[in-house]
């Protein structure tokens, strides 16, 4: 059997085996539902209690602001919808960005059926949003600022304290898609002026379906979820408490060693950018070079379709995505990849490679190695390069 | 210790330890992104089209007509809203009833804010929504109907068949909050004419964090969670692949031993509420004597404080509850109970208590003393009680 080294952690990651002991006693033992008076039901809500502190404490947030969802989807939806909602006297201008997940995105586009009006940020070559952009698009009537922390693509960290300062003289709450930036970039919401924060626990070795809403104390967002009275009355449903449990636990154990796991994996991806771009001809690396994710890389290959460059690193036992996963169900190339300026034909060549604590350098290595060999072969039977190399066709300039 | 007896099953149930084992293997090594191209994301992918199609066969619906949620809450938040939007062309008006779940009343409120008009059926004493009101309230413009299957604090359960088939005669599309009714009562919704119902795990011994909505096809309503293309593009959310997977395998355990199990819960009921009939004084039963959940009883004691009935039957190891745990955090008597006609003091004095599986005819014996103890002795602090019994004033008529 071919060895299988994930590079896609991004897309999901390992939940730790810690985190599923941790969880454990919450599905067959301590059942109790956390609203239920008797102690039974109390001690689950003291379990929710706890991770909720705990995780409060490693964003630099006050626990009772630290709202558990379903996931980043969900708090995406939330801050978006119910903020617009909420301040619609006020105004019903929104910002955001041509490259946010489309957990944003779409929420915006449905706002805009709704009758609010939304500003998308151009991005540079990079994929950075700038405060000048931001300060521009603002207006009297705008109420919300919603910028991704680190994309999920291309991995651009935004200069999130900037923007956020930005939205603030102006009068704009400011919220940040963080699903991708928590654990793996250092976060104090109070230090940064973020006023909402979405994050997912799946995305840092904690369980798929447990997420939250960072929402500062006095903003007077609404509900998004309505039912039932918990989270202090601001989302309804059961909590979901073995998951919560385990987003907690995930965090402790990715910021407990954070220093360490970060250079690891920066150092690796420092490795296979410098190794892609020495040793193949005609790429190009997509994001920032350093303002990036320290996990992240992502590169277009031109002369290359990308979904044939997965399947054929997969048989290899490489895994990689063409960006993010929850846009994989469509055709259209990438957004984000349109936003920072690729032309189509190379947008559809990329592929995206995010790095976990377990991989290693000869991982890294055999990896170079297979996309090396596989681009080769994909070119080798591709027209277009064919014609470039006879022909010495100008193409796009994409380096 | 005190022996624990818990009777609060319609809060929430404990995981069957089948589902945790059928759970645990996508924790931690089959954990890819069902989202994701290659083998690993597709066998994580296979393991939910197969709990769908197994959750399908069990309802009498199609596989691709069933959508996973985060829960019963999200998806009544969802078949409301978004089903309001869907048709806001054809008419603004629905209607829902006096007894449903906070999660269908407060999005109706939510949607009375966004313009929409809400016609609330009334019941009758044993909390029954009956066709003729039903048929009543219709118009021209109303779009939706949304009527509980089974009451989550009397255990009421409706004639939803008839109330489907009066909503469709009306041009109305039928959804059903069945949260309770799930794997308590048979089911078809292709038999019964439901074009949309809300169920979630964690009431029928499948982890916390996992729901689910039918939605009939054809039926055009839209997104709630907007963002990725999961779901056929109607649910955003990265799939809780463990959580779908244990609500697939609880289902399957309940099915399998339906009979069996629902006769030995009925019977302990009417057991159960046979005895406190017969046993206690100035007692009510609250809600059908026979159209009710196999595991449900509630009961209204005059003269007692529900809190302090709770917490006393707590300290005798009885685990029940006042009545839903979603709305615990209210001081406020059940609007169920007002519906039904209970005066403010009489609802504030109620006790549910819901049986499971494991429960025994010794367990609910030892409940019966617990109760009648517990019964006496707080009638015995009660100033109300003394009044009644030396002036034999006429409170109301209870009984």
């Amino acid at each position: 059997m071919t060895r299988q080294i994930y590079l896609d952690n991004a897309a999901t990651t390992a939940v730790f085996p810690e985190v599923v002991d941790a969880m454990l006693p919450y599905f067959t033992e301590q059942y109790g539902n956390p609203s239920s008076l008797y102690a039974f039901g109390q001690d689950a809500k003291a379990a929710i209690t706890d991770a909720r502190a705990r995780i409060a404490a490693h964003l630099g947030a006050q626990a009772q602001d630290i709202y558990f969802t379903s996931g980043g989807t969900e708090s995406d939806n939330w801050a978006l919808k119910a903020t617009a909602e909420a301040y619609k006297d006020k105004g019903r201008h929104l910002v955001t960005s041509s490259i946010e997940h489309h957990a944003i995105s779409h929420s915006a586009e449905w706002l805009e059926k709704q009758g609010f009006e939304v500003t998308y940020l151009p991005v540079d070559a990079d994929g950075i949003i700038h405060p000048r952009d931001l300060a521009a698009a603002l207006r009297p009537d705008t109420t919300l600022v919603s910028l991704i922390f680190a994309n999920n693509e291309i991995g651009t960290v935004q200069p999130i304290g900037e923007l956020a300062a930005v939205a603030h003289e102006h009068g704009a709450l400011f919220h940040t898609d963080a699903v991708q930036a928590v654990a793996h970039v250092p976060i104090d919401v109070a230090e940064l002026g973020i006023d909402m924060l979405s994050a997912s626990a799946h995305k840092f070795h904690g369980p798929k379906g447990a997420g939250l809403l960072y929402i500062r104390k006095g903003l007077k967002t609404r509900s998004f979820l309505h039912g039932g009275a918990q989270e202090r009355k601001r989302r309804a449903s059961t909590e979901n408490v073995p998951c919560l449990v385990g987003m907690a636990r995930a965090l402790d154990l990715c910021m407990e060693r954070f220093d360490e796991r970060v250079a690891h994996e920066l150092g690796l991806r420092d490795h296979l950018i410098d190794r892609v771009l020495a040793e193949v001809e005609h790429v190009r690396l997509n994001g920032h070079r350093t303002l990036r994710l320290p996990n992240n890389a992502n590169f277009s290959f031109e002369f290359v379709e990308g979904e044939s460059l997965l399947l054929t690193l997969e048989q290899k036992g490489v895994l990689g995505s063409s960006g993010s996963a929850c846009a994989s169900g469509s055709l259209d190339p990438s957004h984000v990849l349109l936003a920072i300026g690729l032309p189509h034909e190379i947008a559809h060549g990329s592929l995206r490679l995010t790095i976990g604590e377990e991989t290693t350098r000869e991982d890294i290595d055999y990896t170079v190695e297979a996309i090396k060999d596989v681009v080769e072969r994909l070119r080798r039977m591709s027209p277009l390069f064919e014609d470039f190399v006879h022909g010495k066709k100008a193409l796009s300039a994409v380096k």
